[in-house]
């Protein structure tokens, strides 16, 4: 009879686009600071829509830092993505057994996952057969109420934790409404819904007269099912949705087998 | 009976991620400049492996250029999504038919599609209903020769300008084998293999003595069925995948949707 182990203490690696010293981060480490091993490595400055940008071009720095009690912790001055890679290489020279990217300041549901930095550091980490789960929060302040974010972001680590056989690119988006912890009403699992954002460039001139211009635009969401994140959101839930990073279009693809191929 | 109109020219947008100047984009806008109206809105810098990042904390500049023949020609300060934006909005205040991205210097395939900003820029123009292509060459070199990838982007984009009802998110990734024109067997419709970068950041010391790191690493493919990306160019093929930009893994869904929902 095999002698009964004792379970060994999960590695939870914890990163961000919002820069290590972000609210939303440490409200992260606080929440699953008991759930295990936690190991910071976060960019030292914010990184709001890298999307799954790497820097190729020159080389990256890390630096230890002591901000969060008893938590190893990291800055570098590489993209979320380039945090991840870092992590497992330099740092803690293993695989986590899961990567948890935000909490981010702001949503990252429907088309906002492609832009985000906090989602493409958990999908590169899934690329690396690390489950992970990316969170957002629907509240760009840095004031915002962490409570509700925070009590969510813990039961779903718990949850993925426990499962026994997980997906090997196993990876959650996973957004908060901006309402109070009482008046959230529960998970819904959704797909990303078809929304995007009309652009409007805010042209301005600088004091020697020539132009420049800021990015701005208006969010429109065309997609009116009801499994969709921005519908579960809206509707005072916890939005959870799947992601992949296989990007090919398996319908387009058979279609042009059929003309195409030669 | 309806007076059968001229049809008119089709507007192409040309972007790219090495930069205005770089080879690749000279030899695209040469490739299809009689097909209609070319419109080159690019990097003023390289842009390679900036993935979906946008330029949301600081403005962006514009500046025309003379620098192809006939061609109205912009570089801006932003990314290659950026440029997409920019055209759009500032440039040619309307959609073109077309949106083109390349050609890259290097390989786009499998897992790439994720990190590269040439096929970032042809996502960004999908989500704004704008059917677009990107191209890349499997050849680093900035003397690479250029003359099958040209032959086989002319004849894409040809094909893709005649279809009558195009599917209003479509987009193509691109990659043309470095060989020589006459070894190219032809085009094959493929997925994206699942391949990643083992990765091995190169360690090494500042004259001050402090550690900096620069981003290597081997790929390897993992995917060993023979209707992917990478299968094909090793066959000596021009590999086109059909590119999506919804990331709901609907299988994981599922599964989550009978365990998670409550």
């Amino acid at each position: 009879m095999a002698t009964k182990k004792k379970k060994e203490e999960s590695i939870i690696l914890i990163t961000n686009d919002d820069g290590v010293t972000a609210p939303g981060i440490r409200n992260l480490v606080e929440a699953v600071k008991d759930l295990g091993r936690v190991v910071v490595v976060a960019p030292d400055k914010p990184q709001s829509g890298m999307g799954h940008a790497i820097t190729i071009g020159s080389p990256l720095r890390m630096s230890a830092l002591h901000i969060y009690e008893g938590v190893e912790t990291w800055s570098t001055s590489g993209t979320p993505v380039d945090c991840v890679k870092l992590a497992v290489d330099k740092i803690l020279h293993r695989k986590p057994d899961i990567c948890l990217s935000g909490i981010n300041h702001g949503a990252n549901h429907s088309i906002n996952v492609i832009y985000s930095g906090t989602m493409s550091a958990a999908i590169e980490a899934s690329i690396e057969n690390i489950p992970s789960i990316g969170f957002s929060l629907l509240d760009l302040s840095v004031e915002a109420d962490f409570a509700g974010a925070k009590k969510y972001a813990r039961k779903i680590v718990q949850q993925v934790l426990s499962i026994k056989k997980i997906d090997k690119h196993f990876c959650l988006n996973v957004n908060i409404p901006n309402i109070s912890e009482s008046l959230i009403k529960g998970i819904k699992i959704c797909k990303q819904a078809y929304a995007k954002y009309e652009e409007d460039f805010d042209e301005r001139r600088d004091p020697g007269g020539r132009k420049y211009y800021w990015l701005t635009g208006e969010f429109v969401n065309f997609d009116k099912s009801r499994d969709t994140d921005v519908w579960a959101l809206k509707n005072n839930y916890v939005s959870v949705v799947p992601v992949q990073f296989d990007l090919t279009n398996y319908v387009l693809k058979q279609q042009l087998e059929k003309n195409w191929n030669h």
